[in-house]
């Protein structure tokens, strides 16, 4: 493997002083790029493009050549375990995931088993390391799981859902069984970060997309402690470098004190926190990453410099921000208003540590 | 008018003692009661139900027939006020709240005005009165509105929306609109409320429904400081007595400070938020009324057993508490799970002063 060029986003996640603020963005390879249309068209479906290494590291590839990014993150889907596990994944037309087994019997919960990640998700494995080939060292692989929780929640339901009452019914009611899921799910994620940390991701992200729609105390009970487990069973070092592992909880901005203590390296933020507060409750101990409202640009140019220059201000000029919007990019977006930001960001950042020096 | 033989609810929300926690439920008067469905379905349809003063006083006391709640809640929507300014409000089956007329021109905007109370909105008034009187002073009556920004969220939007991106596309580029639609906005819901108290409204409720999708501070200059002009506005008090304020933002738990400093009696908070850990934040400037994942109404008596005292222990034996849920009751809710819960919350927060006073 050739020598890391730029490896600003790993030491910020590390809380290491680094010359600017690095910035990569969530789904930063998706539907408002062009060239990443005509890709997915060439493919037939977004499923064949997950599945699909040599897809799959195009498109992760396509934002890196149109931006100066700090990191690129795999393309893949959050769902891949779920559907390795045999809940049969598949994409409706204009509906987004769904699963054509969803998990409601208890003999079906009972039968779940953790999938080995080198048999039924070798694809990503594959596409890990077709990546991280094509990066040739450029900037640094993030490799990613959805948090139990949160695929428990597309496991039970079958799909997405605007309550989740399925699985709310099954929480406060069966307890026993959303334990069951959620012991073999995270079993499952532990193996499938290690297996995308041994083919060449150099950091990796838990997105609990939904842990966020619990009580404080679900939140711990059902999502924080099995991300916990997981943390724990990470590999940390990999040819001689820390693998940070990043936690988001999208709406758990009220609970970072208790993400914080779960080993993680850095916390995902969404744009409902304020990151300065975010710092000095938590940035002690961990890095953040964040924290910028997507539909910001869909606004004016001015707009985004104001509130991306904002968010540096906010956080001040400390070791350990990690740029990125609070959710993925809208694919309404303008790519040019990505440049704006980009800019904004690394400039900012620069000037910010400039002016502290005296 | 009769004198309120039940004031539990209106003492609670200024803080004073009370020998029980006073319960009502968001969205009680709704489609998990048969009786409720029954009535709408003699009514044709939901918007009829709303505007036919008759009818909302029939479902309005409906829960209150079966449970021995502390509040009745004006049966209405809370897009009554922009359907007046001439939207057009419309339920398209199964889709929810739609408008006729979305505003999306700057001279749609520019026209906009608010409407006379006791014209156009006239059958909330005498929906008010009516309940009133057919309440016959048993508990007191609660009007409401949304506020500015949830408001002006459907308006711009024509609906419910899963993103809310044409207004944040506004709020991004062109903020001069969107303050005035919530400037006009803002003068109609202090004359709706006002309205509602001169009808016979003991205490109103501003459910900012959206807000939460801001960042913080979008959050203070496009859905607050609105809240706080209309609050500024209201008629406080009412036949020799304070007619209380509550203001609920969906998703703000982590504002909870800003919004204890804009004047209203009380705050509504969601789930997410630890009730306790807030009455230590703000519980000194205003009363909390929360919280409980209306999903575990669907679970089993124990668990709804277990995660109400939960909440009531959180408070603890404070004034200054009406319990809640978090959000409005799921249509799922089997009737009979609502009386584990109303038993559950008035015999436990007895006990609870019995045994502090040792």
């Amino acid at each position: 493997m050739s020598a890391l060029k730029n490896d600003t986003f790993l030491r910020a996640l590390l809380r290491e002083p680094t010359d600017h603020t690095p910035l990569w963005l969530m789904r930063q390879a998706g539907r408002y790029l062009p060239e990443y249309n005509a890709t997915r068209a060439r493919a037939g479906d977004f499923l064949t493009l997950c599945k699909t290494p040599d897809l799959a590291t195009e498109v992760t590839l396509q934002p890196l050549a149109r931006y100066p990014l700090d990191a690129a993150i795999l393309f893949s889907d959050i769902l891949t375990v779920p559907d390795a596990m045999g809940l049969g994944l598949y994409f409706a037309a204009g509906e987004g995931p769904r699963f054509e087994r969803p998990l409601r019997e208890e003999w079906e919960i009972r039968d779940l088993s953790a999938p080995d990640p080198h048999d039924k998700l070798r694809y990503v494995m594959d596409a890990v390391a077709s990546i991280r080939r094509a990066l040739d060292g450029s900037v640094p692989l993030i490799g990613f799981s959805g948090s139990p929780y949160t695929l428990a929640c597309y496991m039970v339901e079958g799909g997405s859902s605007d309550d989740y009452r399925h699985i709310k019914t099954m929480l406060y009611s069966r307890p026993d069984l959303l334990h069951h899921i959620l012991d073999v799910t995270a079993t499952a994620v532990t193996l499938y970060l290690n297996a995308q940390i041994e083919a060449g991701a150099q950091a990796v992200m838990i997105f609990d997309s939904w842990g966020g729609s619990l009580t404080p105390t679900a939140y711990q009970e059902f999502s924080l402690a099995y991300m916990q487990r997981i943390i724990a069973g990470l590999v940390k070092e990999r040819d001689g470098r820390r693998v940070p592992c990043i936690v988001f909880t999208k709406g758990g901005g009220n609970w970072l004190e208790a993400q914080a203590a779960i080993g993680a390296d850095a916390l995902g933020l969404d744009w409902h926190t304020d990151i300065g507060e975010a710092r000095r409750r938590v940035g002690g101990q961990v890095a953040l990453q964040g924290n910028l409202d997507p539909f910001t640009l869909l606004g004016s140019a001015d707009a985004i410099r104001t509130e991306a220059t904002r968010i540096l201000d906010a956080y001040g000029n400390h070791p350990g921000h990690v740029f990125n919007l609070g959710h993925g990019i809208s694919q309404f977006t303008e790519p040019d208003k990505v440049n704006v930001l980009v800019e904004t960001v690394h400039s900012h950042s620069r000037a910010l540590r400039a002016s502290s020096k005296g």
